[in-house]
């Protein structure tokens, strides 16, 4: 970490601040060039506060040269982690593709479409029990009844199952959820991320909508630094100027993640553009810049359905996307 | 609400939509143009899910032509709404200012610095003891016992007090708070705005980063839907390309959201910026703009301080920062 | 497109609007649902100005169902558009990868990384002449010097080449270039867009850092109204708040504009993410998600140059790359 | 300027980069902080192409601390520009309302709004001949015969004229215009640029909708190091994911501006919000936040023209908001 002071500053201001820096364990190195003094912090900075370093009236920028996560960080941990749920693993070259609908709407609905992804190769079973919805008209999901028929479906189909916490007061309702997911508006609700680093379930976490790669890794090490080293990174899309698409999937994120990180990561191509004909060639994508997973909407009867999303797919149009899926696949590995 | 079917649809799929949306309530009036079949919805249109319904396979596009919120709407609701705390109204031609450290640290720092902004001529009392920080590293904030600090200021100088709120697990905490701020992160956390929605406490909901002002507004619905009508709706800045000031400042808001709904609008100018020189002149330019209030940092002591904001202005500042306010404010009323 | 009108609207304005819209030479329906009337307007409303009919008193919304574009739009042309320059075709099938220098520096650096290019299978050379610079004291290229330097790179390997205008007053200059290239900074240069669309020769067309895919065809609209009908799309990333690449590339862009549009499509993956390490796996992604081309970055010797850009492969990086992005294209064609 | 070298550079390759630097007329100072070696650059850092250093194989970093822009640097130029336009001054405490037809349309249009906004307070008349527009087929002005019209009307009224050029091709046809503005869409035409900085005519340079405070100041410098110091910056409101207002009008850039440089700022509310009850509150916003004029659109008849912004106020809401704009600049001088 790098601090230049402004020009002017005083040998006493320099070494209260000097020594506070030090009182908090890392070393500093004082150059000065012409009028400018440059502070050089050395050792452990990621506990070192920049925005509350920056606004010190005898500072006049800071820069990190080492990243502000230090348990997520490949630099501290070189060998990429794997999450295991059952037979099923994620990363370190495991690829996993996790699939089913937008909202768990009834048995049958769960549990035909569970039985048609695992025919198509899908690894592991999601569905909505609790939806975060814009508008409180909206339907909200079918909660803790949801959950139910979602064990049901794990049951009858060995697949293991994900979906999507919105409370720390609904924790206890989670406990034959195999992979518990926060959703793009939560990513940076830390009182949840701390309540979920104290559970030993793995966590799918999704970036915020206007979430820097930072930021994401910032909230990964809040559940990191609770004790629980399980995370999966989601990529499912950014919010930008364009109206085209509901979001812009910035597949970009994928290799500079795996650079910076040795958690694995999964894309959702289906809330990232939400237009169905998209969902594949996006799959494809995702597959050739090395994703460790992917997480696609599947709905077991679009045509004659109220309620089903315009990104979803068929068991049929999934089926077709697995095959190209896994040609790519087979390419890269 | 507009739907245009796609062309070849059949009568027969036409009826079966037309009756599941007569079922929700509202009138459907059939055009045909051409190969176009274009569907009018009339009524209670907000019940209806446009995204469900955009989704469906003989549907092409939706458009709304009335507003998807109803209880925060000015079409519904011609009068502003005023908030009354204390001797402190705010909206309805009722200009109120918040100001406050953006942390709460000790019990000298809280109570100073509320003397003497009420000196200068403050309104309401602000202090963060609940901090969203987005490295878990970085100081969370004093929490309950900030709380009893804040309070103990509001005692000392008759300032009611506001103050964040970061998780329902909390609620019971804040019993002497008279305003609950919700921060721009967790604007779409919607298990906490239900809660709110069942309190009686006035809710101060910050707009988030990548908020549009639909969205916005839809949060603000999500409380009201809980039977709490006492809601200030807080602009803060939007996240955009710019890097020179943390955020963008979106003062067409304000116009805007006058326009849109009758709740009363708050701006505050020092997080959207982050920059203390940016403070005054977007103050001063939010009350041109018509805003019925303002939430500023004030530090009492940030040339000595170590946590102090980079936009935080000195008691003194924010003493001249009020002449200014107050000279625009007699100018536009 | 679908006008509605706002209430209170009395007949004889109505009926002026409806004569000046058929004078336009679009068929007019008019449906009234309560409060509401709305017009459908049928036949080739590319024509209308979307903008000017919004702005008038008496329409509440204007809502175009068809595209406003026409000679670009897929509906009206079915087939791929191929664009053939000497032996090389882009588009209909047909993959080519256009590689080389960001500035041409010398004649030995660009003949030199022309032979390096061609060894590991590009199809077409690309170099940088007139550089569009942020700053008027960088480099801005070897201008017409560099052209003559990339013609006889040209003529000694045989490659077609490509390379950027910056003005319509150089336009002589292009003579012996086989495509020109329009910068994103460009994309709405309109007199520039009117010059090239009175020209014989293939355009490549790169999207602006803030412009929406509709702005984007709209651009190309600008160059096929002129006359010439051989357009090639770039996508190369867009202006977004994430700060870590240098933009973000929008990949799906590449399935979405095959949808809209029979122009083939190029992605430039070494400026969009402005990343050494990234520029493969994003290849190897747009690769799947169906490009008809790439524009890769290559420097002959960026260890011991001064002047090579942070995305630019070295050609051993370069021919690396070819193999896994002739993986990927085995896989996916 | 700060440059961090990455760990593991020899000696050999930092003497040759050092020497490289310091024959472009900086002088470098070398620090060793354990496996990091930081070069400062101290002097005219502002020749130093930052993207170019960062490129280099062994440089890990760069920070400027000293900003790319010269010429139009305050830290440069302490006294504000002031541009005089016949009996109009523009900064420097003078304040001036430009204001007129989005496009010319006629004679009589032209010349009747003229007065009619001389007659309002307006310093300065403005009118579109040369139109961009996103489609072709859309209005793209009268052309030259609009420049014409627009001479008349000065010659009519004493107002000075400002208008938008689109190409260097039209240079000879702006001879009677006083100011000539460059679109948002334009600001990064370098090639326009440089002809603009050997013209003796002041320029009004509109923000591009995705550049940020650094590049709009850096399109400035093109100007002014072609000898061209006459130049107004103009605020029209950026890119952003809000798709309420037509753009997200950043009035932080008003005093920001004022810090960073000695041009006079002119703020644009009609295109920045394109909604027409916005224009008068956000116009005295700008004022209240110190911008040195308005630019506002007004048309003479919008209830019968067809071809009217959105945006546009009619002469009577002109000469309403032209009082309340008044009013606050009176407060705040």
């Amino acid at each position: 970490m790098i601090a230049v002071l402004k020009p002017g500053v005083t040998l006493d201001e320099r070494n209260k601040l000097t020594q506070w820096l030090e009182h908090q364990g890392v070393e500093v190195h004082v150059s000065e060039w012409k009028s400018k003094t440059i502070l050089g912090l050395i050792g452990d900075t990621h506990k070192i506060d920049d925005e509350l370093l920056s606004v010190l009236d005898i500072v006049e920028s800071v820069n990190r040269i080492s990243e502000p996560y230090k348990n997520v960080n490949r630099k501290f941990h070189q060998e990429d982690t794997i999450i295991t749920v059952g037979d099923v693993k994620i990363g370190g070259g495991n690829f996993c593709v996790i699939a089913g609908p937008c909202s768990i709407e009834s048995e049958e609905q769960i549990i035909t479409v569970a039985k048609q992804i695992k025919e198509a190769g899908a690894h592991m079973l999601r569905g909505g029990a609790f939806k975060p919805r814009t508008s409180p008209y909206d339907f909200q999901g079918m909660q803790s009844d949801g959950l139910k028929l979602l064990v049901q479906a794990k049951k009858e189909t060995g697949l293991p199952i994900i979906t999507e916490i919105m409370s720390t007061e609904h924790l206890d309702l989670f406990d034959e959820v195999d992979i518990i997911q926060v959703g793009a508006r939560n990513m940076q609700n830390f009182e949840l991320l701390k309540a979920l680093g104290k559970t030993k379930k793995p966590i799918l976490l999704k970036r915020g909508l206007a979430s820097t790669i930072k930021e994401f890794l910032m909230s990964a090490e809040y559940i990191i630094a609770g004790g629980n080293k399980d995370i999966i990174l989601c990529e499912r899309g950014i919010r930008t100027f364009e109206t085209y698409t509901r979001n812009t999937l910035d597949l970009s994120a994928i290799p500079l993640l795996h650079e910076l990180s040795h958690l694995p990561i999964v894309v959702d191509p289906s809330h990232a553009t939400g237009i169905r004909s998209l969902v594949k060639p996006m799959s494809m994508a995702a597959v050739a810049a090395g994703t460790d997973g992917l997480m696609i909407e599947v709905h077991n009867d679009p045509k004659n359905a109220l309620c089903d999303g315009p990104q979803s797919l068929t068991p049929e149009e999934f089926a077709d996307a697995m095959v190209s899926i896994n040609k790519v696949r087979a390419a890269v590995i």
